[in-house]
């Protein structure tokens, strides 16, 4: 997972929820290839992504408008990925397209106290 | 992770990232505690939950409106499994909350083609 800095809302987030029953490295090229796309996007804000070794994975990714996130979408490279996702390697997934309203992060600092930062 | 059902937008979704440096027995409790809390408020849809093991974290909950996300933060309780998170477990974390405009599923069937869902 990136460490995902705050961005300035208003903003969308792309909520990825699925089960991956095995990881293959046909999936890792997939996956890298989505990655690698969505970062040349406009309006592309950054990623988190996390998988258990159970094969349950969340993948946030953040995008400025909601525009940005339907053209990403509709990105023939995108669907052919989608297929590919669908066909090939999950057993389950959920996609929720959602308007980041507020945000907060807390970071440790050195002191042990940490430093709380709101926007 | 709950394999969590979609639910009728519009409603809210509070993302939460975080990196958790190690896993304590304390830190499985107060997790339970949170989980076991927000179960019993009004407006709690669901939850996704998965940590990889590096300790990086997503967490989704998902509410019906903004007030019942509201409500849980300001839960005495839950506030003070907050600060022991700050102090005890985390050494980032970060908290979005946000509407949920619109969802997908999709889930593999016997056939192996799978189920398209959208709401």
């Amino acid at each position: 997972m990136t460490s995902t800095p705050l961005f300035m809302p208003p903003y969308y987030a792309v909520i990825f929820t699925s089960l991956l029953p095995e990881h293959s490295e046909e999936y890792g090229e997939t996956s890298n290839e989505i990655y690698e796309l969505a970062q040349g996007r406009p309006g592309f804000l950054g990623v988190d992504s996390v998988r258990d070794a159970g094969g349950q994975g969340a993948t946030i990714s953040y995008w400025r408008t909601e525009d940005d996130v339907t053209n990403f979408r509709k990105l023939a490279t995108h669907r052919h990925a989608q297929h590919r996702g669908r066909v090939t390697f999950y057993e389950r997934y959920e996609v929720r397209v959602a308007k980041v309203e507020k945000e907060y992060a807390w970071k440790r600092k050195e002191d042990g106290v940490g430093e709380y930062d709101k926007k």
